[in-house]
């Protein structure tokens, strides 16, 4: 049985990552406590397979594992885990072995196991390390969460100027202490300031006298310890950057960052502003239902207090809505179409925002073409909510209310959608994430007193 | 005049990019018909920060740089930019020079300049590039659009098994068509099959004399150039891949996918993600007003459709309505609320399984968690509005109504919010791309059902 089960194939053409029947039978194994067939089956596993694996198991499954695999557990599988997995998985695995499994990791990675740490669970596997690596590994600390100081690898390969290709060559032929991979050497002065770099590639089709002078770029996009992961991601993608220096408050070359840790961080951002467009908290698939339902609950209590402005301003026309019935069964197509047009402004704007798209110098023109649309789209849908009410109710005054109503709140909607944004950026706020409480409780409320109070004044 | 603005900060610390006043003193010579100027602040520009300048113009001004800059601007600015923008300078740049820059580019990103003209443009710079790098091009371009065969680069280095370390740096010290940069080389079997790869600095690090087989990784990612983009970059993301082969139905090598290119992938993707769900097309910020809210149109008017039969469920209640107008004040909260639970389950939903975090595996566990998750909301949602509306309209009754509507809403939102998506992909269509008309327009009608029609049953 467990023979058979180790040749199903983990990865079929047709499926990426790992394929249903492979989960199964591992499921079914570890059901079973069958530990040499849970050993045979997971031991070629990449570690981010290995980590996919973890993620589909149940809690107790996920420790039945653990335990199964014992001291082959390849801990590097933990740092592609989500956060409340990882920090789980971690008090499962004794402090000894988790120590020694950082000290072999490069900085960058241990610094992401350790982040979340609490602060004795940190210090203790920190006293446990080498001197060196816990050294470095609590200097990449000091830096702010979200850094490119936390985001960087320590280990670096740095010459001086005036070494050859070929001396530079028999350096790296003789470090034991460079990182797994990396893809240009950093061009020192004697003060450590970073003043070029060489990518390997052209180190590799240069013969060896050519000094390291004559063939490196001083064109170097510097990336300081302090900047934010956002804006360093941005860097690597506007300048297609693989690896970069960072560097200290005197330009003194610290690190670098890869563009492989810059991949997670714009993944984990995109994911970031459409999870809380949609006020939904930094949640993953596998938290708890108690999690999860504490974590939308704030989103949901918010509009709570929104919906009610809303039902405020109708409670203020309830005269209206008695004589005219009509008007409660219209006013939540007028309040939906403002709100969804509002949500398009406000979604570009939040993109735009985050892809730097817009800036100081074009934010005038982008509010006026935001409004001209807004307008355009309000006019037209005027048009078609004025003819179809016109010839539903047979009451062309009421058509005429509506398709007014119509052009204000799709016009006040636009507006909102993109100062609402640029108001929380301005306030320093992330601008995605409680654009849409403010938004839509200005929408519905705009739309339920246009269109009530203008009905109110020239219909009855 | 013109010497201090040459001298002004293109890139202070404190901002990304280009410096607000750099873009308005560039604009200001433009403007002026200050060409020497023009062209002594644009000089040294990289070319991104050149494409992002482009976009920060107005058409004319666009038109009088590119005019200005004449054989000096550097095309590879354009690769950087808009597609419409792109679309619209090549026209301004005769067919020879285009079909020059081409010839100079790397395959992938002659590829990404040329897809999206027409077949006639196209054809007209084809003929005019040199055969190899002509052919090399078309080749990809038989590729599907978004696949891995249209995102490769076709120049990479290659050897045989039995090379030496010292044999495969001589080979590429002497080869004149290797890309400009790259990171590992790739090794092929007679056959052309992929059989294994070598990181860069690992040849660096190893002495000449060792054999290229004793050194190379067997278990690499293979990409199949029909591969789906957005399926290349969860490739590299989840292996933390730089380069990857791509091979052919054969699995023979014929080209590499770099990181670069990846990182601009998954950036498009999740723009798309945010947008759809917000139903917003591919604009941007450069599009003009007409385009705009030609783009948005649909959306609008989908939503209309969705409004009108909220409309018809309320109009189905008018006379409880008349009777009774709290039910018209409430009735907008419940859906509100309703609207907001879908729409967190459907955003999480979606993102799950862009991130292939939600797979058949899981399905089934995550359908149940998100239901409990939507019941318990319910509830306490339920309590809330139940003591509040008692408390505020002094009626029990309508209090208990409102509470249960507030359970089986809730908990139908919360249904529908995962439902929808894995309908629309299990259907082959992208599960954000219409989900939020569906949502809405099931959560709004059974709002207004299940609120209104309790209350006209128990109540009136």
């Amino acid at each position: 049985m467990s023979d058979t089960a180790a040749e199903l194939d983990r990865n079929p053409e047709d499926d990426l990552g790992l394929s249903p029947d492979f989960v199964r039978t591992v499921v079914d194994r570890i059901d079973a406590g069958d530990a040499p067939a849970v050993r045979k089956l997971t031991a070629d596993l990449h570690p981010s397979d290995l980590a996919e694996l973890i993620e589909l198991l149940r809690p107790d499954e996920r420790r039945t594992l653990v335990a199964i695999l014992g001291p082959d557990f390849d801990l590097v599988a933990l740092s592609e885990l989500d956060e409340g997995l990882r920090d789980e998985l971690l008090s499962h695995i004794g402090p000894g072995r988790v120590a020694e499994a950082l000290a072999d990791l490069d900085t960058d990675d241990a610094v992401y196991l350790l982040e979340d740490m609490g602060a004795e669970e940190q210090r203790e596997l920190l006293n446990r390390m080498p001197e060196e690596e816990r050294t470095q590994i609590e200097r990449s600390l000091e830096y702010d969460e979200d850094s490119a100081g936390r985001l960087m690898q320590r280990d670096i390969v740095v010459v001086p100027p005036h070494w050859s290709v070929g001396q530079t060559i028999d350096h790296m032929r003789e470090s034991v202490d460079l990182p797994e991979t990396f893809f240009e050497i950093f061009v020192v002065d004697e003060a450590f300031h970073a003043i070029g770099t060489v990518p390997l590639s052209r180190i590799m089709r240069t013969k060896r006298p050519v000094k390291i002078s004559d063939i490196m770029d001083m064109d170097q996009t510097l990336i300081p310890a302090a900047m934010d992961q956002e804006e360093v991601a941005y860097q690597f993608e506007k300048y297609n950057l693989v690896s970069a220096a960072v560097v200290d408050e005197e330009e003194r070359l610290v690190g670098m960052v890869t563009v492989d840790d810059v991949v997670e961080v714009i993944q984990e951002e995109a994911g970031e502003d459409i999870r809380r467009l949609a006020g939904v908290g930094d949640e993953a698939l596998t938290d708890t239902v108690i999690q999860t339902a504490r974590s939308r609950f704030p989103w949901l209590f918010a509009n709570l207090f929104t919906a009610a402005i809303a039902a405020i301003v109708i409670s203020a026309f309830g005269v209206s809505i008695e004589k005219m019935v009509t008007l409660a069964i219209l006013m939540p197509v007028v309040a939906a179409l403002a709100g969804n047009a509002g949500t398009q402004t406000m979604t570009v704007t939040v993109r735009a925002m985050a892809t730097r798209d817009l800036v100081e110098f074009n934010v005038r023109r982008v509010i006026s073409r935001e409004v001209l649309v807004a307008f355009l789209n309000g006019i037209i849908f005027a048009i078609l909510m004025g003819i179809g009410v016109g010839f539903i109710f047979g009451d062309w005054q009421l058509s005429g209310v509506i398709a007014v109503s119509m052009v204000i709140t799709l016009g006040f909607a636009g507006l909102s959608g993109i100062l609402i944004p640029l108001a929380l950026d301005r306030a320093g706020a992330d601008p995605a994430i409680s654009s849409s409480v403010f938004l839509i409780a200005l929408t519905d409320a705009v739309s339920f007193l246009a269109f009530l109070g203008l009905a109110t004044w020239l219909l009855l």
